[in-house]
């Protein structure tokens, strides 16, 4: 049963009998048969090394606060995305120490994670100014999770010139997030010029016959760029934290 | 003729031969009226500056061989598109002086039109080898219509500096026709570098997503390159006969 | 400078001051890095005859004063597209001499281009009173970049008279923009009548199974009349930039 | 018969021979239950007017000349669309008199109709030569319903004088079945030219854009002439049908 | 007029007064240019049977009243759909005796139409409430052109006995014009029952995988009753249009 | 009564009143055209067990409290879905003992059907809190239909965990209705570990690529899982109503 | 650890500490941590009361004769889907007992479960000849998994009384499959007739706009009738798989 | 070289050889003209990392011989995907130590590279084993990049114990590649259990509304495990480079 079994665990661990890493690969089996709903929320974070972020759409004012004091509680930080001012602000004024990134649409409580064990920084870049608030959903998704994004906006494949000027700085990365609406061109491009992995994020930026960024996704998917992965359209966060996951390099942070 | 019959009519009606209600009947007909059968192949040339061009597919070889005959004989060159190999071959053993280009599907019959007043050309820009064949139909049509191509080849955006390598070339040309298929990016690139009209064409090049043309045709219609135009997918022969008359500069060849 | 830098590294290669890998490095960075920022507003026109036009659509006032002042400070004329009446008003009290058309919803502020050095026109029509907005848009852009517009509207194909009856001024032109939503067949049939490119803007008039312009868009770009091409639904903007190219015969202008 | 039963149930009931919930039960049926599934071949020419047809495809050869046989023994003519040319052949070989149409890709066994008691004809008016096997099919429908077809083709919007040519023809007509691919512009522009229904097919003929036809469907859809109704894709068969029915004014046929 | 000018072109030519360049340039203009714009009005009438009616959507009111107007002072009556109640409102202040009908949101200034000459009904049948605008649409331009509407409403397969209920009523007509949304499966059913035309409108009635009404449409196209025919999404206007011309039998009204 | 219109009908036959066509035709109509309409609504829950729900969208206020003070004054219960809270005042105010659930969006007014006689419960399960309103919804209409719902709420696929803690409990069921937006995953899972039937409910819950519902639907209709069931987007009430008929065997409840 | 687990819980069983249902109860469980691949098969049974089906396509002849030969060995009975005739020859050379329906598609290897409890039986019904083969997919996979099919054809809504004619039948049955493409609308009528669960098959029959099924699937999606549920295109197995679940009443048979 | 043609171009100017227009003219090709067309195919491993790699599908044999060829005379290795066996075999006779292999499609010439620096692992994980196909063309894109590949093959998620039972196996990996037809649910029931990260791989396995691989792209588009990125449908060999460069870790190899 569970609680033997967990008892069991933990006092060969006590005795010495059993080292932590080991332990830990046996608790993170564990949940299968046995857990129980507390544990849950913990839990993410011990499996992905990303810590739950909360989805603020279609959730009442009442229902953000809750979650997020909970995890506040709970000792831990808490990040909350696609949440309009409005809500943000009656959020602000029932979390201590929340802050709110109006263009990112995105709200956080408590300190950011601890920077990953590397200086890389993920490239994050914009074909037009449109774009920017998809960038700023990522940026502020990066800095959460401990990561500096370097920021590069209005780089659209039209004028050429404006994204080589910065290719060296691109080059300086190790991941770029690259968002671009209409055509959704830019990745390809930016693929075709460094040797790291390009995530792209298609906007909803365009009209007409861009069908809310169906035509971007499209092409980013038929990127002739080999290497070059999509995210949903305007999902600024995922990407970030496909970014993130990428830096760290498959090891989950030493902190959890 | 027309003016006979108008005379006539009227004729008839001072005379009191003819009722006013039905000389109003056969005014109403009129202005449309009048066009014989014989003479609409030679119209559309009078009409549009380019002559009747023959689409060979869902067409039978006695279908193709009536209408190029009959264009023959009345003095016409004779153009046929999207001409399968099997086909083509019945045609060229039955028509005198019949060409077939193979890669591009197109069979021509009789000498191309005269050049225009014009030494400008054409460039036609592909992204990949597989857009080749597109590119061959929008050749073969400019050759027909009397129009020097400018060939540049494989410069998809994936690899900037192959387009790049070849910019004072294409700048030489006062049209662009750029073939792309995949996430269709090349005429937004290329627009964005020189300072005449580009005509993209979406091909049916790619897999998965792509849709049979249908992303990069998206792509193409969203192009943050403002002054780009798009034709449907595959159709070089459409993309050719836009450039001629942009070449033409609205005007009429002298011969016809 | 570029010179000077490559002057630079390939002394320091001479003199063992720097390693060939460095050196492989810069020149690798080389032919992309020169281009500063402060070029890059006036090197679009330089490359493709058309100055920046902004794009009015998810900025703020703030945003398009900020672009429209600079430009005009730089003694360049300004035209921002797609801006709603309301922050039009704010736009045009905080820069001297902007102007606004509400039904283009097009802004400009200074002086049009140069007219091209020809007196030839270019031909908007409509197919339906609806499709004004778009004609005007388009208008409004031929005129910021010195071209004439000869405006002829409400011509769709239900009424074919309509049409013919102006048919002696379309042929007058040298291009011919044509606008039209619902079924989108009024390109072809202006196709099949003139000598000259016509450029077919598809629009978002219609409802039901016309899917926000998607029908008229197919339709146009299956157009049986060779030479029409398609921009975007409703974008009379690039239709007019199109336009512009074309009557220009792929020449840049004198003055730029 | 249902009177006897009905008399019947309520007497068993009233004897306390039938329970109460029996009697719901059978009276929950009684609204549906007495067509007798004899009558149901002859009943639809009854109700409708138009007699059974067969849609040839995804059926064996066993089964069609079965589906005949039985309606020729029964005295009834039959009509079968859609059916290849090789399914064809057997079914000739083994139906006494059935006759193969390979253009419109339809076998009729036994005599047409008699006509109507109008002398009013149905114009088939095609846009393109490939569109001929939908206007066959078409024709061949009309003339088993003993109707008159009076055929026009090759009239697309791109060359409208030949359509203008056949405008008297046409209007000579009291139904028009208008057949196009590519962009479906015929039916408006026939529909504002006639006075009496225009019954639009949108055919397969086209490629890339086209989708198969959507893009003529789309546009038919759409059409700015009041008036035309659709009918589904190559569907000559239907519209035949539909004109048919229009022709008889809504008066049943006086043989049936 | 044409002879006189036909006449006079000739002779200039002859006498040497016209060179052959300019002589073609005019013959090329004359299959088309003998509708005098003056004429447009009266003609849709004349040529359709249907006089034009006024597409109220994204026009101002200014535009309607002045349409309208000028209709009435020609001695025309004038419908205007699409017309929402605001707009309506103030053209109803406007304009001496238009009345408005909210639910059809249709506006009509002026008599109506003088009857057909037939006692024949247009059944109008609906599958649910929801599509009781559609049905009144339809209904309003059926009384605009004289046409007596027989109303069933209700009767969505789901229920059949609500439609058979009605079934002589509805045989009593001589078309049926049958609107339905979420499946669209009552053309279907009603087309199976009757030996009449069936001219179906899907609406936009319905949620999720309704798509605004597309699975209504598609489901009507693909209707197994032959001769049922479909018209745009939610368009009761056009429905009617086409019932009238189907009521008139292809003869036009006495009275133009 | 339909018995007595068919024996008067027959004896008129007998005795020579009515000739046999006009017999034959009343005979067609029979089986339909006696059901008055006063029994529509009392059919439908003795044909289907089901009673007639009200689709409160697209209906007024007076619409509904008609509809429902109807159905109240013939004893039967009454239940509105898709009745915004605005609306749903408006009923109450008016409508003895009517209660309103505003996340549900459901308005029921009298008693509970009966339950069915068993104890199976159904299990209600939801991927994330966005989908609470659709889950209520299928939670109400249960009530109604006196049917047991097991809530287990937030057991997204990409917490496995979650689900799998509740697994004991959902077992416990007979019936899972599965709800989900964005990608559509959990159903498939579910049904791979439960031993009866499960209906997904996909959601408009995402945004960018989930196209309403669109993405969770495709996803739901090809489940490896065999055996799962899929409703329309958002569509609650409808998997309650099929899990209701699955519950009762098949069986009509013993109280009509 | 399972193996102890496991060893523990027999060992309770064998000594009467523990009662077999309960033990059952864990070893249903038990897979989630710890078990051996070559249990899996067995296993899909126990959870779902469904034996795993092989999908044919895109499987060689030794795939299959592998997966099947395995599960015969294991005393398993085995049902093979979308097998093309030629590779079920093979497949029925090689494995002993194998029967093949070529039209359902489906080989068939070992007896066929047993029946469930309860003499209930699953009406199959289709609106046209063409849709067959789904029909007998369905009927193959109910006789596989012991179930009794009522077989009813041909009851396309167009011709309401073949449908009516076998109503008395169709109630008989617990649970019907309705198999329709075109415009789908059978499981409408279906489901507002019967007090029992329908589960809507669309199918590929048609051609146009049925767009491969699409339009009958979305017409399912949006049935009026509530208590329909749907599964994929042509996927009759699945039907039949919740059909059987359905009459099973979500308890596990009893032999497994 | 430029400077030398910068500093004979400045030249010229001061010393009046040039005029400025021209000078103005070389100064606008400049930023980019110097990249020698010796220099691209090399480039693409230096630029990004990755060899160029032959995409199969569209090319003649003499193509694809020619391109692999060139190639292996300069010393490098190629690889060619997505090529039909029939060709495959004519290039194998042609290349020496050409190896095809015919799952994956795949036909690689010369070694592979050298592994990159770290003994990680890249999982590549099949829903069924329809998809393995595409799991073949990435493991053999990786096995050509000198990357191991884990294989894990069959675990879709309606048999979840599958997929934990090799659940520490896949842990052992940095990046996984996630290969799912049908409702493509996998990539988030793994991206929910892994801290690394997930390439999702939508495959075109399924059949109906899989629409050849849509849903399962939507769905993945859709995912809600943060972090899971989606390349094209089938799209192996893209998955396998991004995998390629997460494992590098955003350094270029160092022998390039």
């Amino acid at each position: 049963m569970t609680p033997a079994r967990l008892r069991d665990l933990l006092a060969r661990v006590a005795d010495g009998k059993l080292d932590a890493e080991s332990a830990l690969e046996e608790l993170r089996e564990l949940p299968f048969s046995d857990i129980g709903a507390a544990l849950v929320d913990a839990h993410r974070e011990i499996r992905t090394g990303i810590p739950e972020v909360v989805f603020g759409e279609r959730k009442t004012v009442d229902q953000i606060v809750d979650i997020v004091g909970t995890l506040r509680r709970h000792g831990q930080s808490a990040l909350v995305t696609r949440l309009d001012a409005k809500a943000a602000a009656d959020v602000v004024a029932r979390i201590d120490g929340a802050k709110y990134d109006a263009s990112a649409r995105v709200l956080q409580a408590g300190p950011s994670l601890a920077p990953p064990t590397t200086d890389a920084r993920v490239a994050v870049i914009t074909a037009g100014t449109a774009d920017l608030p998809v960038a700023d959903e990522a940026a502020a998704t990066l800095g959460f999770l401990g990561v500096e994004a370097l920021r590069i906006d209005d780089c659209g494949v039209a004028g050429l010139h404006r994204l080589l000027a910065h290719l060296s700085r691109i080059r300086s990365a190790r991941v770029a997030i690259v968002i671009a609406g209409m055509e959704g061109a830019l990745p390809s491009v930016v693929g075709g010029l460094v040797a790291f992995p390009v995530i792209a994020v298609p906007t909803s930026v365009g009209y007409g016959a861009s069908f809310g960024g169906l035509a971007a996704l499209l092409a980013m998917m038929n990127s002739c760029a080999a290497g070059v992965t999509v995210v949903n359209i305007d999902n600024g966060f995922g990407a970030a934290v496909a970014a993130t996951l990428i830096l760290r390099g498959g090891v989950r942070r030493a902190d959890v």
